[in-house]
């Protein structure tokens, strides 16, 4: 799995295709999709765009996306990663994420699509599907050859723990909010430990949440005193120091732009390291502050409480 | 449940008949006991004692076990819990709650009772049993009315969650480590909600783990200037003002003490009000400070990560 990716969450579906040729074309090889972000298609477009003209060859890219939390029992499991798919206009996934550990009523996928947190009612209805049955119906997926590989989302220790207890397939990978205000040692010490690779995502902290308005008023890390330091002397962009943090320490990341320099620059961001030091003085800014928490949707959803 | 309880950890087994005999005779009606805690046998005399003497029945009491993390196989739950409640000499537990997530090597009490954390050779040996497989076991101690009431305890939000999507019968408790320096205002938030009650442990926070030496060099909160100038305010020790704390909140607590007069002041420590303000002061002194972590024995227990 490479260690840098394109993140497609918030990428709109006008522009999605040209957005994942382009990205391709600078050089990614990786994609992080989610049937929530509502943009398989148009990035299934891009990739098959770039292969007609020769950039990449489908093994050549590893391309994840994610179940949402509406399918989780066994057979919708199957059903969404076969739909899916074909939206992708591909045969298989190299990864495929459980996106959260939280099973909500399923929505028939014909009324609406992705269905989101919510039921027409505009209340979230929980479904009493266990993660065993739904890892169950994702160890299949690997037996059947559409996921290459299978992981998590949006667990922490103790849930992973208990579904290594069951899995026949372990997880290979846990998806997780991490940057410097959320620096999540103890889950990347417990990872590490059991041979579980984490892909960082909202690497950039609140800067992705300031559109939606959901910052819960975090000053910018790509402007703060600290990393515009550590960027000054290093002579790289404050988001390269972010993303390097993270890469350096062996965490994949999935950064998003819609800007050719930055895309560039946020994948070339391996090229250089930084000392023992500043990774220090980097992970100091710890406030352990999560922007992407269901509890704020819904109480009974505090899956990191 | 009473909202003060006694807490039989670290009650020394040559004292613990005495300890808990004088605590009924004090007022206490709640005993919170473990497997682990290797003192079942005495605080079941203490008990015993006291009914034949007259000062309580058995049904005035709530006595609370807990199930030890090598015996989370079925079977294992079903008689260990047996052999628990032969050791206390009692028909019933008011509540018997799953001691940690975590399952261990299974430990035959013949060779070794209580196991603890480690096998013979020194080392952590988990276990694949996961964890609906304890649960179910649990419930049927219910169906023979062996358990009252059955609970976790140490558990966090995405693991309680799992639980209620198979439970038949739901956890009524969740204990775990709560305190000015651990306020965990998400997990009782969380809790509330889902209409678990919240038992906290180490209310005194890191108080009981100087001896052990386990306090992380957190300074007391019996001698905190914050918690000393509230109780001077009300004319109440800090013990009873950190406990009011919990209970005012609806959280019961299961405070410890071999002193008889200190013994009687925790469980009065309902008998006054703090103020709105003077709870929230107290809640501001959180650090996240957790002092009983698996981690800091075995990477692989992080439970809390």
């Amino acid at each position: 799995m490479p260690l840098v990716g394109f993140g497609l969450w918030k990428v709109t579906k006008s522009s999605c295709a040209d957005t994942v040729y382009d990205a391709i074309k600078a050089g990614y090889r990786l994609f992080d999709g989610a049937g929530d972000y509502g943009n398989e298609k148009e990035a299934g477009e891009g990739v098959r765009r770039a292969i007609q003209d020769g950039l990449v060859k489908r093994e050549d890219l590893f391309i994840t996306s994610k179940l949402w939390n509406t399918f989780h029992a066994h057979d919708h499991v199957k059903s969404l990663s076969k739909k899916q798919l074909d939206l992708w206009g591909i045969d298989y996934f190299d990864l495929f994420l459980v996106h959260f550990p939280i099973a909500l009523k399923f929505v028939d996928p014909a009324h609406r699509y992705p269905p989101e947190w919510f039921g027409d009612d505009g209340k979230v209805h929980l479904q009493n599907t266990p993660m065993q049955e739904t890892w169950g119906a994702m160890e299949e997926l690997v037996d059947e050859g559409r996921a290459k590989n299978i992981g998590l989302s949006n667990c922490n220790g103790s849930l992973i723990l208990d579904v290594l207890r069951y899995a026949r397939i372990q997880p290979s990978v846990l998806q997780v909010e991490l940057h410097p205000y959320l620096t999540q040692q103890p889950l990347v010490n417990l990872t590490k430990t059991l041979g579980i690779a984490i892909t960082a995502y909202s690497s950039f902290g609140p800067q992705g949440y300031f559109e939606l308005d959901m910052d819960k008023n975090a000053p910018s890390l790509l402007s703060h005193d600290t990393i515009n330091a550590i960027a000054t002397k290093h002579k790289k962009t404050t988001a390269q120091v972010v993303l390097r943090w993270a890469t350096q320490r062996g965490i994949a990341v999935i950064p998003k732009s819609n800007h050719v320099e930055r895309l560039a620059q946020n994948l070339s961001c391996s090229s250089f390291d930084l000392e023992e030091e500043e990774l220090k003085t980097i992970s100091a800014l710890n406030i352990n502050l999560r922007l992407n928490d269901p509890a704020d949707i819904d109480p009974r959803l505090a899956i990191f409480a």
